[in-house]
């Protein structure tokens, strides 16, 4: 008798977005004519850069004719993508070999499948607030799970203490959804700590695109990271590619545990679990890293940069205390006069048809606060912020 | 201390295609020039099919423009392509709700993920030959394996036996290695035996396109089928997507095992682990499941025909004994005089320089066997074939 994983029994009913999906229909269908201003789930608006639909549609050619096509590509990546990542590291000057570097289907596939490394007897170690996937990925896998919460006291951003006992350690900065992000020096006790200790740290990079001041895009400019880190990037906030799929993952080879090569483990999980990545979407992803593609990505982000600015101007205006939104795509709002998250989630759906993520969805630290994506249309947004200045006005 | 997963230490050294690739890389450094005829792994030679190349370009250009753009897919794959899968399979009078299909980014992919649904306690059995994979991801698991060889003696289609005593049974029909393909008398036999122990079975239909005889092409055309079967399937070599990636998964919403419905788990599985499949990957499969797109890549499928028939003509023609080509694209010969399958493959490269597979790699049963893959060149395949005929003729 086949006794399926009973581990998924220990989850918790509804996953936050879909939650959010079910409000949403359910108020659509009583107002079919609504406009909804959609700033909740972090997908975004614009369109594929210039540069990734000429070369998508090139690779497309490519494989319709008999001497350009191209079957069963390396599983750890197509050569040309994985350099030209590496070179793009470069120039923040972290210097990884090619095969450091993997191709993945995205952020979100990679951090469920990288977890088939690890025993499932290590203690994982999540910050909260946190994207709920880390959570539900090591319940799972029966993993034990260590909630680290955050809140305004410390920005958002704990630090390391010699009390706290693990052995995975997520760390998403800019966060998700916090918008803080660590800089340098509070990155580096956690390399520290972690090193000490023979932790490994999962780093989440997915919003580095969007930092504006002085502090690290990568793990890897924290000198130790080497020897504690796994960096797992994705397209998807960067290019626009939430859709269209494609990310990168960083294990270097001096990652070691148990006298195991956690780079060569992963070599032997992508050979023997996948085939590789499409050449089609590889090549998209190839674009993104050329001096064109950097230029009209960094124009897509300059609009969504626009939209937090929009979204940061109306909260201090209604006095409302927020983080993120700055170096990340993300604002963490208080919600007013102590409401709950979900209840302030009601009422914006509701009084003036804005949908964003109430922050108990990531963890019940989370409680009292709200998350705004600012991927959405600007127009959109500027009714959205508008609205949400009365609203919150009112409130007061 | 973070403990790797030390499954990973009982995997055996390399694996077999990439053994291969190092003796190839090895005899193209010594002799430069050589052409050598590609027979060894299954990787397709023809190009996308036209309606395929027109729908990934048309999905292309809908990522570049805002009106058209789309961001994240639902996670278990796009209602326009269930839904024509779901078709597909009804033309073969096998009844599915689209909700029981699942969009995958190939077979090899979720192979490897769908474990997740499974208790690491669960016995395995694997009939060998087989395809390297199912064993390595299972070792990773930290699986029990029951290997259940089979041989010439029953035609390599083993048969149920009261005494098996297993959970998890893969089995791949027309199976690679072997080209072997089950009649439904004999799927029957293992449908009647999963459901009477409660086990799953793993039916990996990735040639079932190459099928000529009146032979399920489905195990979902076996009654009883919907309570113990998972069909995992791919666009690879039925439509030529090995480099661009595409395929997908039959779960039954009549598949429950301790109270748990394995399709609302891996439903699960993939809104956590996953954010859905490229859009322009799911428009492009969807065009093969067309009325256009499913002619012409019969006409592909045709020239594979072709290359299998003149192979089993050559190994006819030395008197050598072999299973498969008719119903699949694998032709599975004996090797001559009792060499091994390495020897032989040495032989055939150095000698004749063609590419096949050692049987052996598909376990030790395979020993003594050899695999050739059909989706050459024709020209090249032709070759191969005259210079295997002269090299097998001087053996005997």
């Amino acid at each position: 008798m086949l006794t399926p994983n009973l581990s998924y029994a220990n989850l918790k009913e509804s996953y936050l977005f879909h939650h959010i999906a079910g409000k949403t229909e359910a108020y659509l269908c009583a107002h079919p004519d609504a406009h909804l201003f959609r700033m909740g789930i972090g997908d975004v608006s614009l369109p594929l850069a210039p540069a990734v639909i000429q070369a998508l549609h090139r690779a497309v050619d490519d494989q319709g004719e008999k001497d350009s096509f191209h079957g069963y590509m390396p599983e750890c990546g197509a050569p040309f993508l994985r350099e030209a990542i590496a070179a793009f590291y470069l120039k923040r000057n972290v210097q990884l070999a090619a095969d450091e570097v993997f191709v993945s289907s995205g952020a979100s596939d990679e951090l469920g499948d990288l977890l088939d490394l690890f025993d499932r007897k290590n203690r994982a170690l999540i910050m909260e607030p946190a994207y709920p996937a880390y959570v539900d990925a090591n319940i799972m896998a029966g993993r034990e799970i260590l909630h680290l919460p955050s809140g305004p006291d410390n920005h958002f951003l704990p630090l390391p203490e010699d009390s706290l006992q693990a052995d995975l350690i997520y760390i998403c900065s800019p966060n998700n959804p916090t918008g803080a992000a660590y800089n340098r020096d509070q990155l580096s006790r956690w390399v520290q700590w972690a090193n000490e200790r023979g932790a490994v740290i999962l780093f989440d990079a997915a919003y580095e695109a969007f930092i504006e001041e002085d502090l690290p895009h990568s793990i890897f400019e924290i000198p130790g990271a080497r020897t504690c880190a796994i960096e797992i990037c994705s397209l998807s906030k960067t290019a626009g590619f939430t859709g269209t799929r494609l990310g990168y993952t960083v294990i270097p080879k001096d990652l070691e545990r148990s006298g195991l090569s956690l780079n060569a483990m992963w070599v032997r999980n992508r050979t023997t679990k996948t085939n590789g990545i499409s050449y089609i979407l590889q090549r998209g992803g190839a674009a993104v890293f050329t001096e064109e593609g950097q230029r009209q990505i960094h124009e897509n982000i300059r609009i969504y940069k626009e939209n937090a600015r929009v979204l940061m101007t109306t909260l201090d205006e209604a006095g409302i205390r927020y983080w993120g939104g700055r170096n990340a795509p993300y604002i963490w709002m208080e919600c007013p006069d102590g409401q709950s998250s979900w209840a302030f989630f009601d009422r914006l759906l509701n009084e003036i048809q804005v949908i964003g993520t109430p922050g108990e969805g990531f963890g019940s630290c989370g409680e009292g606060f709200f998350r705004f994506s600012t991927f959405g249309d600007p127009g959109d947004t500027r009714e959205a912020a508008a609205r949400l200045l009365q609203l919150l006005k009112q409130s007061h």
